[in-house]
């Protein structure tokens, strides 16, 4: 299935998408929807073309990022293959909507993409197996982890650059895992005004979803709609630039859906 | 004034501390009470030496912690002082009363105790100078960044030592400014089975915390309730040892009162 969080007035409700139906559902997000998936009621119906769809998971308790798993990034930076995933986390005010302008931050002049591939979970998790994570994963999402890169430069941790206010798309759709063909050879890529500026696959990856999920279970106790961001590939120098205001980023992975934010000023408002 | 959070039954309410008296007010946390301090009903008295404090500020949407911060601790781990702080999150998750017992999470042989001084914010903080950020400061409060160093050290950023469930007390008391003497001139330590483990004083601090709350307002809207754990002391190497269960961990600053948290092994249960 496919699961959306959409606005709907001034509030957010799930949906259930179907070709170019959205089906609104007595649930606040995607995230509750699928919890709720075998008790669903539909409460109306969108056009995909004109809805609103917000992140799929509102409200996580929990977001980690994955800094180095595509094993092209983790040789473009001339690094060993690690041993245990690199993560740091995001806050839920990092999140915003697949379709929301991102107010780039006026303290950066080095924001850059990162195309992900975002797995939510459907679940409590905690020290499970690769196979019980497996079950835990409610589907799949896209993602960019918007990194201003002079700020995470700054020190050893990442944080710092990586958490600016609502800068991270989550969305549009949470797709289950039956309905993704093979989540371990996903296109991802992310362009800027129409020009490629970043792609990879998911069969690059070094860990994949359900070890990430069942290493992160390790250290914390995941809860239901927390977020996985499964790290970026490589980021081709020369390929991409700068972001700027007055440009519009998409980042896509092929099954997923596409997240479609216009970059403005600060000065111009959120 | 003295804000506490305490247990009311299977519910949490705030409350004024006055002395031994715990007054409860009409509000669901310390944050709250210190929001409303001017229009507070007294719904009730609790005895201090019975009551049951738990962290003052129970969901903040922003937890950050400082890694480098006292110059003695920069000089133990022999690095260059550093020019911006170096920062990592905490889930709210995270977070325990400051009388709770601590289960050591079983995938770790190596917990160290880090005893910290927190900074809760009372309002919203977003690029705040110096002097706002003084003003946008709720109070104080006793922490300590429990600390899983084998999980900590096996890659180059630190949360997932840093994110055991329920593992980083917070409280007993938040105290306003102006009823601390001098926040650069606060004693710190931790004793295990009271034994002195760790001491320090925040005079030794690198950035204070008006510069913490304006440094980080910088990359993140600060919000309400949001703690700052400001760094910890040097460990002094020799004097302290690993924590382990059936020990009691105390974390005191002078004026703020005490954490006193027993240890136990995860088989005991949470």
């Amino acid at each position: 299935m496919r699961f959306a969080t959409v606005g709907l007035g001034d509030r957010l409700t799930g949906a259930v998408v179907q070709g170019e139906r959205v089906l609104t559902v007595s649930a606040s997000s995607a995230v509750e929807a699928y919890s709720h998936r075998d008790a669903l009621e539909y409460t109306g119906e969108l056009d995909a073309a004109t809805a609103h769809f917000a992140r799929v998971s509102p409200e996580p308790a929990h977001i980690i990022c994955v800094g180095l798993n595509y094993r092209s990034h983790i040789r473009e930076l001339g690094l060993a293959v690690p041993e245990y995933p690199t993560v740091f986390a995001k806050f839920a005010s990092t999140l915003t909507g697949p379709r929301d302008r991102i107010v780039l931050p006026e303290g950066s002049d080095q924001v850059e993409q990162e195309v992900e591939l975002a797995v939510v979970l459907g679940r409590r998790a905690r020290r499970l197996d690769v196979d019980q994570a497996s079950a835990a994963i409610a589907g799949y999402a896209v993602a960019n982890d918007l990194s201003m890169r002079d700020w995470q430069h700054r020190t050893s941790e990442a944080l710092q650059g990586k958490v600016a206010d609502r800068t991270t798309p989550l969305g549009p759709y949470l797709v289950t895992p039956d309905e993704v063909d093979n989540a371990r050879a996903l296109r991802l890529r992310a362009t800027v005004d129409g020009e490629l500026w970043q792609e990879g696959g998911t069969e690059d990856l070094l860990f994949s979803p359900e070890q990430l999920v069942s290493y992160c279970s390790r250290f914390v106790a995941l809860e239901p709609g927390d977020v996985i961001l499964t790290g970026t590939p490589g980021l081709r120098p020369g390929m991409s630039g700068r972001l700027a205001a007055g440009m519009t980023l998409a980042s896509t992975i092929d099954g997923l859906g596409s997240a479609i934010n216009p970059l403005v000023a600060e000065s111009a408002g959120a």
